[in-house]
């Protein structure tokens, strides 16, 4: 099944939601305006839907394969590799100084999610090479930046990311991998890590791996972390690639989905001591782990819309193509497509929807984060800082539940034959269902979303939103159609659930913290199910006036009915889900353990 | 990881929810009171936990295979269903005369549960000779019935229902399979079908296929399809094996889920024509095929269910035993078993409240099977069978939607593990995608719902079903309890909502079908919301009162509680439900097919 890269949609919501003009204005990014984002997404169009897109079910039917230590990738996978690496896509929101082109997130994020809907297992290579960049960019020495970062931007080498331990998941504090200090001033790491995607592979030359580890002597807990670039092989002093280092993959998973993505046991240290690098400061560790987090928790949340995409567009193909049954109101008097059947159109359109109100939150979270970290002005730079933050959690969480039910009604389209696994809708519904527990579950983006985005300043910038969504409101009923009357309707419905919701958290948190915490993901759900409904609202206002203007009709009343869909079929859920979160918390913890 | 059946639970439902004392009162099943219940379950339970649910993971890992026309089923799989075949467990709710233990279907209903919540790949060959046996009896000569009925119903033979076909999946007018008359009355069968279940296997010696065919000179779409039997192997007048019938397994399937289970390509008629043998009469077979699909479809839905306990099994068994994270409320210091945190807990309740409110529903509406086909009184009958016509889309499209959900919760909460295959989870995610499309997918309930069980009979059967849950809300008003007054009102605002929904759908059915029939899923799951929700309430009712009487009292709180959740978090979805049914419809419609 192709997969064609949405970029009329793409450049929408750059242009109308995320307001890439402003982005274009900033220091830096000069030339970053739409037709560079045009001409950027046409290229990487090309790449994705012709190379890497065919990889996809090749990925599935023969996975990456573990021997004596070594990881085999799919054929065509390092191939494929090469071309994105030569293409400069590693470094396309990467600093020139370092060989990156120096784009603005509002066009990387696009590329970001074509790539994922070519592949998603192909696709986290990239991403958690991202992620090592980030953390290195940020807290590495002048030393690391020069000998790690041009050739992780280049592509040449890839990097992971290893937190997880078999003892410690989501638990931090629970890190027991030690690092002995040398006195050449570099550490020993001895630890098991696992869960390390592409931890080990055949697609670059060297893997950097970040490692947390414990210094001797540290604190317990989180406070007793640091962040180490533990190489695959060690660099000569001109960067050439040294001895082998000794971080060796023991064994790679069995999973359920992303298959041809490799999953590793890394096992440091078993014969000696692998040499680590220590990243910024000792016992710091966790907070540069946060960028590197922070950067993949919005690429995940990508990667939700992205295979939500690919799924939709298969779902559509399928529709219009498959004969079954006739027509319920008699318009065809023989059997038909099954995309004349109310429920069908009723599941593409949930699809489309969710997917398209996923997008739009993204892109303006993009544009957000490039005005957090490069506008002139400090006070716009915290604005937007703020109002990224709290999209964080959201554009993970929220997309990633979101593609769960899209990939769901894909293979529900396809009735019978989505169970079969030549169809291919399948494999979207059995890779999607990591996105809601990697980089964080979407309870950890709920406790976020709680704690630190909204209990911590007392519901302010959850009320800002609040605001903003109410001028939308106030413009769409300005301007008067039924479609935006009906969806300004619906959007006050939902703000007003959403500020009752947002005043229980920020007053609860503190006095009963398990009774905001039972309804934290409700709260991370209603408020994806508000956000993204909002920047439909906002694409609703555009796109009337362009049909009016008869500027591209047929794609701009597509926008228009999709919005009112969102309205009429996903705002809807809002009231109930606050009712859930306001009244229900006894319910949830009601049950003594023994109990279950 | 193991499975212990939910006899209390099931026992709780029989006797507080569906009556079985009122059952136990129908000429013919004196016996079955109960008591007899609790034996049956017991022996049941046995079997079900000690033969077949040891068997679920090894039919995943090595699934059926496909060589020369023969089908090879897991290790195990031959040897247990000879177990249960001497068990007399294919018989239970079969008649005497032909060898069958003629218990009621509300014992039958639990022992279909466990025995698909050990194996639902196992229990599919049970399933479907259920169905075979069904059809048999209601439409067969005599002489089938003698041929056959026995052999089926001691398990020595296995059943199967042929309709599917490439070009006919839930289109039953594309039926292309021929049926031509010979002189000597049997007929020759020529066709191709897919995705027969069971279609061939190693477990039994032989398989009597139920195969729709039409008639040479048979009138065009559903009117002209005729019922046939067409064994594998022929019966010789003293009932010994003769020659192989012309029906061979030409491949079978490589699916997602349920891989244990044969699906079947099968090609009637290659070597000369299948012997087939007319059941009933002549273009009929559409009629005989809803009786098999009628019992095919309510054990689906207990496939659900069963889905859904085991999933929660598995759930509770890891949130006890993982260690990860410190409570939010400071209540250990230290990290402690996840089912610990809040939203755990959620998950945990969720799973169990859908699961518990869906065997209710279930158990309900199979005494009122048992009343309707058995009660002396044509009355009760009529009533019974009114009321139970109305339950099979719910227990069938409802239950199995809520697994999808259950069973990706289930995922959840084991976080990274839950997507590696060796711990289990993940089978039950992938395994349950089938549920929501075989035996007539989700939107195909829905159209019997809307049309058949409300808009047939302007809405009268639905509103009788509001009338009760009114009672039952007094009820709970007037027992005084917190729980019971939070409940009542939970369900009388989802009444209020179902009963404005059923107006719109008895009124505009005729007028208006693309607008009911874009809302007949969403009318579906409320009103399985609605009516989950509504035995729930009766649970609680009875629960608190024993509770208060001192008996059992942890299992009547933990059911109090759990009612009281289902209120609070799934009754809640209700009102915004029937907002989109009520006005959503244009939004699903205005899509023209090439925007998509």
């Amino acid at each position: 099944m192709s997969y064609t890269a949405p970029v009329k949609d793409m450049l929408f919501a750059m242009e109308h939601l995320a307001g890439i003009a402003h982005v274009a204005q900033i220091p830096g990014f000069e030339d970053a305006g739409l037709e560079t984002a045009q001409a950027v997404l046409e290229e990487c169009a090309k790449l994705c839907e012709g190379v890497v897109a065919p990889l996809n079910v090749p990925g599935d039917v023969n996975p990456s394969a573990w021997k004596d230590g070594k990881v085999t990738t799919t054929p065509g996978f390092a191939d494929a590799f090469k071309q994105y690496a030569e293409g400069g896509w590693q470094g396309l929101q990467h600093p020139t100084d370092f060989g990156g082109q120096g784009l603005p997130k509002t066009i990387g994020a696009a590329c970001i999610e074509m790539l994922n809907s070519a592949n998603l297992s192909f696709a986290l290579c990239p991403l958690l090479t991202d992620g090592a960049i980030e953390a290195l960019l940020t807290a590495g020495s002048d030393a690391l930046k020069t000998t790690y970062l041009e050739k992780l931007i280049s592509g040449q080498w890839t990097g992971t990311m290893n937190l997880t331990e078999p003892q410690a998941g989501s638990d931090l504090a629970l890190v027991r991998t030690k690092a002995e200090p040398q006195p050449d001033g570099t550490y020993k790491v001895f630890g098991t890590k696992i869960f390390i995607t592409y931890g080990e592979h055949d697609m670059a030359e060297n893997i950097v791996h970040l490692v947390l580890a414990r210094v001797a002597g540290a604190p317990e807990g989180v406070k007793g972390i640091s962040l180490f670039v533990v190489p695959k092989f060690l660099v000569n002093a001109d960067g050439s690639l040294g001895a082998r280092n000794d971080a060796h993959c023991v064994s790679i998973e069995h999973k359920m989905g992303i298959k041809a993505s490799p999953t590793a046991v890394l096992q440091f240290g078993d014969h000696g001591g692998a040499i680590g690098y220590l990243v910024g400061e000792e016992n710091r560790g966790l907070e540069y782990m946060f960028i590197m987090m922070n950067a993949a928790r919005y690429a995940v949340g990508m990667q939700g819309i992205a295979v939500a995409e690919r799924s939709y567009q298969h779902a559509v193909a399928y529709a219009k193509d498959r004969v079954q049954s006739r027509p319920v109101d008699g318009s065809v008097k023989a059997s038909a497509t099954i995309i004349h059947h109310p429920d069908v159109r009723r599941m593409l359109m949930t699809m489309r929807a969710y997917t398209e109100g996923c997008r739009a939150m993204a892109s303006a979270a993009a544009a957000a984060y490039d005005a957090a970290h490069h506008h002139p002005d400090a006070e716009v730079r915290q604005a937007n800082a703020t109002f990224y933050e709290f999209m964080v959690p959201l554009v993970k969480g929220y997309s990633t539940e979101m593609s769960l039910e899209v990939t769901s009604l894909g293979v529900q389209v396809h009735g019978g034959m989505g169970f079969i696994e030549e169809t291919g809708a399948a494999q979207y519904y059995r890779d999607a269902k990591i996105l809601t527990i990697y980089e964080g579950t979407t309870a950890i983006q709920a406790n976020d979303l709680v704690g630190r985005k909204t209990a911590r300043d007392g519901g302010t910038s959850a009320k800002a939103i609040a605001d903003q969504i109410a001028k939308t409101e106030a413009a769409l009923r300005a301007s008067g159609t039924a479609d935006a009357l009906a969806l300004a309707q619906r959007l006050q419905t939902a703000r007003e659930a959403y500020v009752q919701v947002v005043d229980f958290v920020a007053g609860q948190t503190k006095a009963s913290p398990n009774a905001v915490f039972a309804g934290s993901v409700p709260y991370l759900m209603l408020t994806g199910n508000l956000v993204a409904g909002w920047q439909m609202g906002r694409a609703l206002l555009v796109a009337q006036d362009k049909a009016a203007q008869g500027e591209d009709v047929q794609f701009m009343q597509a926008k228009v009915a999709t919005a009112r869909f969102y309205g009429d079929h996903i705002l809807t859920k809002v009231p109930g889900q606050a009712e859930s979160v306001l009244h229900g918390a006894d319910a949830v913890m009601a049950l003594p353990h023994e109990a279950f």
